[in-house]
């Protein structure tokens, strides 16, 4: 029998919960409202266990063939002791010691991490990031996100929390943060920071980040252009500093503002190749995630395997 | 016989040569004028290797127990091929596979990479690093040099290039820097730029860093504190950004403007606290480089015990 990885990727709106085989094939998918869960943590927990008993029951998946489950989780997360430290846009959750809660309720070995985290090592192993050593992922949503690979290993950190790309400041002073910060990336290119300057540019209170999209590529809205192409010019800023610092092969940019296109990431690659070291420069790719949205639950099955150390 | 490493440590000014013991000990040492021999490639090489062989001679050390030779040098590096790709500061070394001409005239194990690398392994090893799984090393000098170990390791990155934390951008625009970029964070805090605001502050054609920093230190002259304080908060900004993306457990700085002590450190450590992320400004210590001039000679010595794979 076939063994599979029960992963869970939760999302500030909607949760994912898939069976993973050990080569990355998602066999079976289901999904939860976060948002209706999201009142109290106890009830987002109940809900998503029997979203996992629920799985296995109607595939007619037998507990035996589970070796693990692995979840990812849009928060910092202390990935050794298996504790949620908090959630940015899901309340009540701090200091959650998620996997001995999810462990006992199944009786599988668990795991967590950063989505982000398991974004990039499922990118690195089966999708965009293919065959390099050291990558940076990015994605860009809400919040903007990011994780590393080094030497095919996600790269922690001294308190698990590495990779945080949308909180490098690109500017002395600027818009204040969520993180607490000031000016950094984040606060320019996160989704609500694009949408309220196309609600000011543009004058419509309910454009969507898609209209916007459309506008600068079916359109070719030449002021829809120039909004993406600052928010590439700002990406690409932050970019070329991490660039610098850690001289990666490949950065791989998911998420859905990264659907904007061709003025995004020409953008990007233009500001990269102005403001980045030649040496540095030259080794880089920079391109589009590959998995899209299966890339979180492939992820949390790769963590499982991590976790117990399983080859391949 | 207790086994050696000859040790080069070539700065744009000074060249300084050692013997350095397997546990981290310089016994001898010698130096020579950078600037006499920066007229010609090859006069240059030719002083280095007389250099080793007088030391040798001086101080009757038998080529026997020499181990092996490593070399720290100011620029870009290829590691793996043992070739300088150029150095900013000294003219006509450009594609120098010194790895190999080094190895073919004095017939040792050679090996070379970037200074501030071999200053950070070597922090990270005897000095202020100890202990510590992840490091960011920063020197403060004409240019601002970063090295990062990884679990124990130098990591290079793609094109072992790693480490520019001088080259973070700062600001979205800002003063070309001489990597090419703008707003790096050397265009503003290298010793330059200092001496550029300080001349311009204090209308003094010929101030130097020394006076400026005793001109805060002792006699607490606001406008030099203020020049520090400015200085440091460049600086932690800079690395801010990389405490959010690495989460380093410590970050060590080294360097002539290191010394300009409490008010530095003060202005760096509280841009730090306003500008980095909860999680990862909690887990790292700020410290100042411990090892002082002999840091270069001492991560010569690591970087061949990592070449040659010596154990300890």
């Amino acid at each position: 029998m076939e063994k599979l990885v029960l992963a869970i990727d939760l999302g500030g709106t909607k949760t994912k919960v898939g069976l993973v085989t050990l080569s990355g094939r998602v066999s079976h998918r289901t999904y939860l409202s976060t948002r209706s869960y999201a009142h109290s943590k106890a009830a987002l927990i109940v809900a998503l266990v029997e979203s996992c008993n629920k799985l296995l029951q109607d595939y007619n998946v037998s507990k035996n063939s589970i070796c693990g489950i692995g979840i990812g989780l849009p928060g910092p997360i202390d990935y050794a002791k298996g504790v949620v430290n908090f959630l940015p846009n899901i309340p009540h959750w701090e200091r959650v010691p998620l996997k001995e809660i999810i462990q006992k309720k199944l009786k599988v070995p668990t795991f967590i991490d950063n989505d982000v985290n398991l974004i990039t090592l499922a990118e690195w192993k089966y999708g965009a990031g293919k065959g390099a050593k050291n990558i940076l992922g990015m994605t860009l949503g809400t919040g903007v996100g990011g994780g590393l690979v080094v030497d095919g290993n996600i790269y922690r950190g001294a308190s698990f929390s590495a990779g945080e790309i949308g909180h490098m400041p690109i500017n002395e002073s600027g818009p204040v943060c969520n993180c607490g910060g000031s000016a950094c990336l984040e606060s320019y290119v996160g989704n609500n920071a694009i949408l309220k300057q196309a609600r000011r540019i543009f004058k419509k209170p309910d454009i969507t980040l898609e209209q916007l999209s459309a506008m600068a590529g079916r359109e070719k809205d030449r002021r829809a252009i120039k909004l993406w192409q600052e928010v590439g010019k700002k990406i690409g800023i932050a970019l070329a500093g991490a660039i610098n610092l850690l001289n990666p092969e490949r950065i791989i940019i998911g998420g859905g503002v990264a659907n904007a296109g061709i003025f995004l990431f020409a953008a990007i690659r233009k500001t990269v190749s102005l403001r980045a070291m030649p040496t540095q420069r030259a080794a880089v790719k920079i391109v589009p995630a590959k998995l899209g949205d299966d890339a979180g639950l492939i992820g949390a099955m790769l963590l499982v395997k991590e976790g117990l150390k399983l080859k391949g």
